[in-house]
């Protein structure tokens, strides 16, 4: 029996985490579950379905609803509701636990998963921004306490699985695929009066709103790298890109003497996250719906447009540091994409709201976790005031 | 220094294997060379070139007249001039050599095949006629002597490649890919009026008459089937053929939890070759062209047609069994190709042919060696009495 603890359970990916708990329960126990969102009513369902040890919301005052939800449902849950950040942490660091799926979206997954990590956990990691952020900090962590992250990002899992028997000294290049997003065909004009609506329908991927945009503006790709980087210990430089509209290869590994091993499968998170879920065995699986490269048909592939998609351009132009750029990089992103999803600010607006806030930044080198917090939340004051009027653009 | 000894070095895999072989002359030598072809003066050039300690010719004569040309040229060959089929298992089971390169074409690759693996050596396998007619005894012999196989045929390295750091019980289908070769597009008519120049030309692939002859009328993927059963120990039922005309998904698997994990690739047996020379290692190569996905634009797929490729279908039905039927198509197959190449048969009469043998064939169970011995000459026989005429197809 694996004992998993999840972070972010009423998001994309914390529903489809339990969608496969549910259907393995003989083998997969979930002991934790954390949300940082405000539909208790499905939150005091996961609890009544999973009784898990601890849960947590947001805040105390989400967590007294919770418990009034809960008696109201008749449910007499005996386990313990935690809020805020340290309930987070609490749920992460779990005792029990023996992997951590981080489903939560943004940079308030460095603290959790940094401490399960202490305890020696496995990582399910589905929070990038916890690697672009926090790489300097969290590898060296991963070889002192001896844990490990099996990625979740459908792209890195590919890397993953590609990887297995062979060492990183072996690649040649990593191929980093994407479907180029809703935008791929459109030309740059059209983009720069994109709505939310248009940015939001994402052609192959269901995913929450600010990956969504992530897609849509090619950062997510951008993000990628920088995550890949750090998680494989490879020289962004060698990270290439490949945009392939079908999303059916995942990704894939040049290896030095030419060969190419890619992982392929429907556009479906349950794959990864399966796959994340049993590491290192492969359970079968009936949800994972199978792929028919035959009824499909082909397969194609194109360069990126690094003038179109100024957000993969600036993620490249900071990917290869070892300082607090990716961290401010990720902290804009998420403010400026925050105020479009808001209407707050244009499609073509995005790049250049993250980009000034890169220049007004002076990077620290080697950063220790406070640096990082540190820039944190300067970026996000910055972009703030940026978004705000108060600087200049 | 890994030591290799090649069967077949005058062929079209020999002659990559030592391409391959003189680029890396700082890792690899090559301690032995037999050729079955007539080509003596490229044999003496690959003698002066590498000095074997072993080189072996068809027969006796030949092996006069090498000694004679490498005096001609001067050389001062101290190595041994062997012959004929004890003269291939002597190349075969060079005391030195750790790895055996069988690049011969048909049955004659079974005896020092299976000479070479009881002395533990490592069968970089190109001859996949032996798996085919004799895989109920060499892979007995394989878990007996503790040898191992890396296939060379670039579908079964892509499996094999795939399969790094997995377990043949995680696996739930082979895809094996196939280009279709050159009728793939054509009508049935057209097919049944192809001279022996249309059948030589495949598509992507460049390879010997015989395995391009197969290409065209698809036994070879119906072979390919045979041998991956043996090689992976893996229900034939559960191999899939799919149509992939470009050749750059060399082949993949699909997992009990629906991934999966191909292996691409230029077309270029060098690839295949360079792996099986070196494996375990991934070591540099400068002389396998790279892949670009980019460029190449886009793959695509297709069902096989079995209708319209009924040697594929008569693979399909003789490869589930432990007995002498898959023996016996092969090397019906082997006299009939001969026949169409030498312009003796019509390619439509191919098909019939050998399905006429496998009809009039008594299969043995359990076959040891000499019952596939029997089985093959039986074949052969029966094979030339209905080209002849003496038997009514």
């Amino acid at each position: 029996m694996k004992r998993i603890t999840l972070l972010g359970s009423t998001g994309s990916i914390g529903r489809q985490t339990l969608d496969i708990a549910r259907h393995h329960r003989d083998s997969l126990a979930v002991v934790g579950l954390a949300s940082g969102s405000s539909s208790l009513p499905e939150l005091a369902d996961q609890v009544l379905e999973f009784a898990p040890q601890v849960v947590s919301v947001p805040h105390e005052e989400a967590a007294r609803d919770l418990a009034d939800l809960l008696r109201t449902k008749g449910a007499d849950y005996k386990g313990r509701i935690a809020s805020g950040g340290d309930g987070l942490v609490e749920v992460a660091t779990i005792s029990d636990a023996d992997t951590v799926v981080t489903g939560v979206v943004g940079f308030l997954g460095v603290r959790p998963t940094l401490e399960a990590i202490k305890l020696g956990k496995t990582i399910a990691l589905a929070n990038k921004e916890t690697m672009v952020a926090a790489g300097p900090v969290i590898v060296p962590a991963l070889k002192r306490y001896g844990s490990a992250i099996v990625p979740v990002d459908s792209e890195h899992s590919a890397i993953f699985q590609s990887l297995s028997g062979y060492a990183i000294k072996d690649v040649e290049s990593i191929w980093l695929t994407g479907s180029g997003g809703p935008f791929r065909t459109w030309s740059r004009e059209a983009i720069d009066n994109a709505t939310v609506n248009d940015a939001l329908k994402h052609p192959n991927w269901s995913m929450g709103p600010k990956i969504t945009i992530d897609s849509a503006t090619m950062m997510n790709k951008g993000l990628e790298i920088i995550e890949a980087r750090w998680l494989f210990d490879i020289a962004p430089e060698k990270i290439e890109v490949l945009i392939h509209p079908q999303s059916i290869l995942h990704s894939a590994v040049q290896f030095v003497d030419g060969s190419v091993v890619g992982q392929l499968g429907v556009p479906d998170m349950r794959l990864p996250i399966h796959y994340a879920l049993f590491y290192p065995d492969r359970v079968p699986s009936a949800r994972v719906p199978r792929l028919n490269l035959m009824d499909l048909g082909s397969l194609t592939f194109e360069h990126p447009d690094y003038g179109k998609f100024p957000c993969l351009r600036l993620a490249r132009e900071v990917a290869a540091g070892q300082d607090t750029l990716p961290c401010v990089l990720n902290a804009a992103n998420e403010v400026v994409v925050e105020a479009f999803l808001k209407g707050k600010l244009a499609f073509s607006a995005i790049a250049g709201h993250i980009e000034r806030v890169l220049e007004l930044h002076k990077p620290t080198k080697d950063p220790a976790l406070d640096d990082i917090l540190e820039a944190d939340r300067w970026a996000r004051q910055t972009a703030a005031s940026l978004l705000e009027g108060a600087l200049k653009p």
